[in-house]
């Protein structure tokens, strides 16, 4: 990609409406904008991230045969009031078609519409256990004030429901979602840093279980098991008088984190109310177990740039980064030497850009450091006056530099 | 894919609420569920098509520069009042937040939205042109009551918005969408019933473009001119004295056809308001002229199924497909053989499923040819008994039937 092309550009003014400060820092250099408060428009090289992550969340959810569907974000009320949440749920935007008066809300789990939708198809104990899950934007009528971009009112979720007959099947299923998490997480470069983490939802049972990551930007306070690596959530250390729930270590680490996946036991809360029930083995007719699982891409992505940046800010992983490489030149004179190593590399399918624009070298070098590609291609007298085709590679995580032959890239 | 493993099954019964006939047997196999009138939920089958067609619009957008975002689909109250449209668009889904008392919108497009945002970041000429594009549910509290699954309330579009100094560049641009367009529909395999098409669209300019699909289930009448292959919307037909605009041929065809694609021609509707101007090379202030282009991904798969279906229903080109193959066995004794079969070309990532759920052999054809596999494989006595790994061929198009070593697939 041509720098050249894109229409963003390094923001010096931010809008005084943005309060939090690493909101500030993606705005200013290249990643979203704001539309309103809590409300962002994903810009080219955040979209870049985001279809990876998602990309890598689909991978680890296909490869153990979860199906991905689609269901529409607009819900009728009816369907609200079976599971009696119409009016308990406070952060439902609610509305009413102009035209048929119907009431709609928007939210950002589906339980009330992936009970009924399996409905249609789940009769007998043949039927189960039923996967399904979906990656989508999400819309929720925040409460809390905190100038905090983890709490967005428009974000991107995976949302994930399992179906099954008995709490053995759903115990070896569970291990397998815990496995994909995990995956996940590691493919995120965020696992070293996330706890498979102890909390409550009262509602439904007495754990539930959460994953948070470790991060300077914080909403939870963890208690870590570092003989077990686990940990539980402040909401409930009370409960188990400062232990570990797995080993009983008294001996916890108090350290600040975020949620970046939950698990809910729904158990038969959503099933009963919509009649989603099975025929079992011997002729009965029992409800449904379900389970939902989450995963916010949003926060996620957000926990990703919390963990991997530095003084000068984001060292994207590789993996993940928008994009690998960043050519830039030093003198004139390197122009189209610079751009003869783009097209080499753009023409192996590399994900490179090139800084075209009409800047100072200083001004691009700055940028460069800021978007946090992982690896500058340097184009200068340095080098290519001595060596044909050898470049500066300068590494962003540490600034190691190596002089390379580009054609070995 | 292993069919046992999927929650869809063939649908016996309809709700009542659903009218049209190509609903129904979308609902009936496989493809799509009803939540309420004109929102449906994406099933398995139907999502891996939409991802297909996804990636095609993505790659032909991406192969020629356009940069790729994704816009809240929560909209500001502010932004319709400064283009006036807040009284005046009859189809936006309005509401308040409990919270923050802002009255929000959703809807189909995001003029609203782009202009201020590319507003941050156009100064001079120099930052001209620029090209944006997503690929997004969009929401849209529909007037006609039409019993017509086009019309969704909640749909996916790609929308491309354009930004140009000069009508000459703008020029330009468009004949790349153009060409971007027609490879789009090439790739669905929708092209030779597609007509560039002549259409009103009175508020900005004389005319606008559209691409009709020629379909039996229609909305619109076009007028073909078969000496330039292009068409005329009934809406302007009479303007244009029954003759076509680009070589004043007057012996027309009328045809039945639905919109897949439109241009707008927006000029400076949007710019002026937002004050999205640019400082051209004299240092005169001028507004910048915007385009936008729209496709409906919702409809473009709906006129997939309409131009490829026969009397047993929908026929997929192979590059759409949900999946290239099925495989089916008669005959218990060849259940392994079919597993053999599946596990090969499985494992060389081919598109594959099989048919291993506890049915008839008829009930599993008949599935098959109604979800429209483009091949049939099918393991019998008939072939393998005598041949070692010869089986059955048979393509959906024309039933045409060909031995064949699974192996050579």
């Amino acid at each position: 990609m041509r720098l050249s092309n894109t229409f963003v550009k390094t923001q010096k003014q931010i809008s005084a409406e943005e309060k939090s400060i690493n909101a500030q820092l993606l705005i200013r250099w290249w990643f979203i904008s704001q539309l309103m408060a809590w409300v962002y428009t994903y810009l080219p090289m955040w979209w870049r991230v985001f279809k990876k992550i998602e990309n890598i969340i689909r991978e680890e959810m296909d490869a153990v045969w979860w199906e991905e569907i689609f269901m529409p974000s607009l819900q009728p009320k009816e369907n609200w009031e079976t599971t009696w949440r119409w009016e308990t749920v406070d952060v439902l935007f609610r509305f009413t078609s102009y035209y048929t008066k119907r009431e709609l809300a928007l939210w950002s789990t589906h339980e009330e519409i992936v009970s009924p939708l399996l409905k249609n198809y789940v009769v007998s104990y043949k039927d189960l256990p039923k996967y399904v899950y979906q990656i989508q934007n999400k819309f929720r009528d925040e409460t809390r004030a905190k100038s905090w971009i983890l709490r967005a009112r428009e974000f991107f979720m995976k949302d994930l429901y399992s179906f099954h007959k008995t709490q053995e099947d759903l115990d070896e299923y569970y291990a397998k979602v815990t496995t994909a998490y995990e995956n996940i997480f590691k493919r995120a470069w965020i696992w070293e840093q996330t706890y498979y983490t102890y909390a409550s939802w009262g509602t439904f049972s007495k754990y539930s279980h959460e994953f948070q990551t470790i991060t300077e930007a914080w909403e939870d306070l963890i208690y870590v098991c570092d003989k077990c690596r686990v940990a539980v959530n402040k909401e409930i250390i009370e409960d188990l008088n400062w232990c570990c729930p797995e080993c009983g270590n008294n001996e916890l680490r108090e350290i600040k984190a975020v949620e970046t996946g939950n698990i809910f036991k729904l158990w038969t809360k959503f099933s009963a109310p919509f009649d989603l029930s099975y025929v079992d083995e011997s002729n009965q007719k029992k409800p449904v177990i379900m389970w939902c699982y989450g995963i916010g891409l949003w926060r996620l992505m957000w926990t990703v740039v919390e963990v991997h940046h530095d003084e000068k800010w984001i060292v994207w992983p590789e993996n993940i980064a928008p994009y690998k490489y960043v050519v830039i030149w030093i003198g004139q004179a390197w122009q189209s030497k610079a751009e003869e190593i783009y097209n080499y590399l753009k023409d192996k399918w590399v994900e490179v850009v090139i800084d075209d624009r009409d800047e100072s070298t200083w001004f691009k070098f700055k940028d460069a450091d800021l978007i946090g590609y992982p690896y500058q291609i340097v184009v200068w007298d340095k080098t290519l006056a001595n060596w044909e085709n050898m470049v500066e590679l300068v590494k962003r995580a540490n600034w190691e530099k190596t002089l390379i032959d580009y054609k070995s890239l």
